[in-house]
């Protein structure tokens, strides 16, 4: 199969690009580097270098033996994007192209206008370009479970049939997210929504959980073919903060009561899960949706395990509450339903102390990069 | 009180600018004349001229003795619009500066692109303008009955109580809509609803349904004073471009089966709303919705009122029934409530064979400058 991936030099991209290439897809990848530019324009360093596409598609190419196309340029430029389309006409599009974090779309009017603008963007372009060159494309969109917020009831897989004054129907699940970017994924998923029932488009949309590790099959122990790993306030994701503050002998920054729960999942059944739905597209028009985390925890749970696997390691983790620089709901309900993915054969990488602790070994060797700094939350939603 | 309105120019702005003027308030307008160019690009011309700003201004103030300030810029310009925002310091903003036509949201690549950037950043502008210069100024927005789409449940008004496996909770009513256009007005309900959970904004948004007519109390027949009259496909109303088709001698165009049902209302009833709407603002931050329109009628049932009225004017008025350019049901359940606007004070202009009478008639006077061709739809949704 033919397959697009839009952020292909991502934290998710690149181990994409590889898992779908090393399952016999002919892959190509387009990126815009947004996401090293940004990393360095707020002074967020990762916590080692990696090389850019060109490279790694030489040193993939070496292991592997199989080629991914790389097309640097930006999905919002429209002649460029169709360009590429049409120069690939891709069976499959997995759209990660978007700004992915929260604290970056909270911190001031331009970044908020940038996520707007170019999560929305990107998405209207990928809809006009699979109608004008494939209609049959299958678009895999990244969405995220924080578009459905902490509703106080149970959160099903992304539609809802409700029963109001004796009459019923079906709905795309009620959704109010807790930072712009999060609303950006509202917005496409109802954008492409639209052209769904309007063209007929094929979508599946996947809610995802925060994803913590950085290993997949692909990569074994070759640094080049590594993904970026961000630590900071902006890019950096719960857990992996948190493995990054154990290690740099930092107190675990618990926003407010630490009562706020979410579906997590390691970044190796991330692989699972867009294989999954890559290799299982839909067979006419519509809008399928999947919730894509492995277990739920709160963040105080996280911050035990680390300081369970930290002491495996003989490190001293301690853990602090600091204000919390969001709105949100500090203790809620959450039950969010999980059937889709297992149901195609998502087998889990649950997060056990092991997993854990060689995360946080990996960590320790580039402990001497950490720049404490960076970690600490800045960016404040009021 | 100190009303800025944005899109002050159009169909609705105008006409809302000397009524809330007439009402007492001091009353700035912006805009940047998108329709005007807009309908000249696509060659729908208007049934008559009307003078721009800087004129209607002079001609309002001849006539009532107040002054309305005048902006020419556009609301998606940032540092225009927080400039304009500094200046005037409003305690209210009326948001119509969006792109309102569902046709021209369809018609292709760059109106579709234009119409999510132009809706959505207007929307981000006016959200940060609200929190730097007066973060309890009340944002009065222009939402469509048309984000409900046509449930199989009756439509409340913006929220819902859901019960679901034992559990209860209250959402945004879930909303679906038939046009890029209307979709975008979904986003800037969530954008909107975002920040008034994230900074505590105030906001009003208004779910209206179809305008017909085209007099304001405060017109009288005073022709400087008078509103743009659009008839073409892509910015004439439903009833609007019935009326023209009548007085042309055009069968007027069913779109299909012709059981489309939407809520309606007279352009005077668009007033009281808004004044209602400003003349009440919320206590404290928070999101209302209202639904605004006063009567529902399926196109087939506007046909026949317009065959009705034509005959009181010796007009022999035709129906046909042509392919539907869009993608919609044509028969289906409509229910929408309809109580807060009344419950405020709202008295109904109800569309009676008398009203469309008068509209008829104005539009005779004006029969030789309709352009017949650019009543016929053209764009598709498919």
């Amino acid at each position: 199969m033919k397959v697009l991936i839009l952020g292909g030099d991502g934290f998710l991209g690149w181990p994409t690009a590889m898992h779908l290439s090393s399952c016999g897809h002919e892959v190509t990848v387009i990126d815009n580097y947004f996401r090293r530019t940004a990393s360095a324009e707020i002074g967020a360093p990762q916590l080692y270098a990696t090389p850019k596409l060109n490279e790694r598609v030489v040193a993939w190419a070496a292991k592997s033996g199989k080629d991914i196309k790389v097309f640097e340029g930006d999905v919002t430029d429209y002649k460029f994007f169709l360009d590429v389309f049409k120069k690939v006409v891709p069976d499959t599009v997995v759209h990660y192209a978007e700004q992915p974090s929260a604290p970056y779309s909270m911190a001031n009017y331009e970044q908020a206008r940038f996520t707007l603008n170019n999560n929305l963007t990107g998405t209207l372009n990928l809809a006009y370009a699979v109608r004008e060159v494939n209609p049959e494309c299958h678009i895999v969109k990244l969405g995220t479970m924080g578009e459905y917020g902490t509703p106080d009831i149970d959160i099903e897989e992304g539609f809802i049939d409700i029963e109001h004054k004796g009459r019923k129907g079906r709905f795309l699940f009620p959704r109010q997210a807790g930072s712009l970017y999060h609303t950006t994924k509202i917005q496409d998923t109802d954008l492409l929504y639209f052209y769904v029932r309007a063209w007929g488009l094929r979508v599946t949309d996947l809610m995802q959980g925060p994803v913590y590790g950085l290993f997949t099959d692909e990569m074994d122990d070759d640094e080049n073919l590594f993904t970026c790993f961000s630590y900071d306030e902006t890019f950096g994701t719960a857990l992996n903060r948190f493995v990054v503050q154990a290690v740099a002998g930092i107190p675990l920054t618990v926003y407010g009561a630490g009562g706020q729960t979410r579906g997590y999942l390691n970044i190796k059944d991330t692989m699972q899960c867009i294989r999954l739905a890559v290799d299982n597209p839909l067979d006419e028009g519509g809008l399928r949706v999947f919730n894509q985390f492995t277990e739920t925890f709160s963040v105080n749970d996280l911050a035990d395990r680390v300081v369970r696997a930290g002491k495996m390691l003989s490190l001293d983790v301690q853990v602090q509450s600091v204000e919390n620089p969001r709105v949100e709901a500090e203790e809620h309900y959450y039950n969010p339903a999980l059937s889709a993915l297992p149901d195609l054969g998502l087998e889990p990488n649950l997060l056990t102390d092991d997993v854990l602790a060689r995360i946080l070994e990996t960590v320790m060797k580039y402990k001497s990069n950490i720049h404490a700094e960076s970690i600490l939350p800045k960016t404040k939603w009021k």
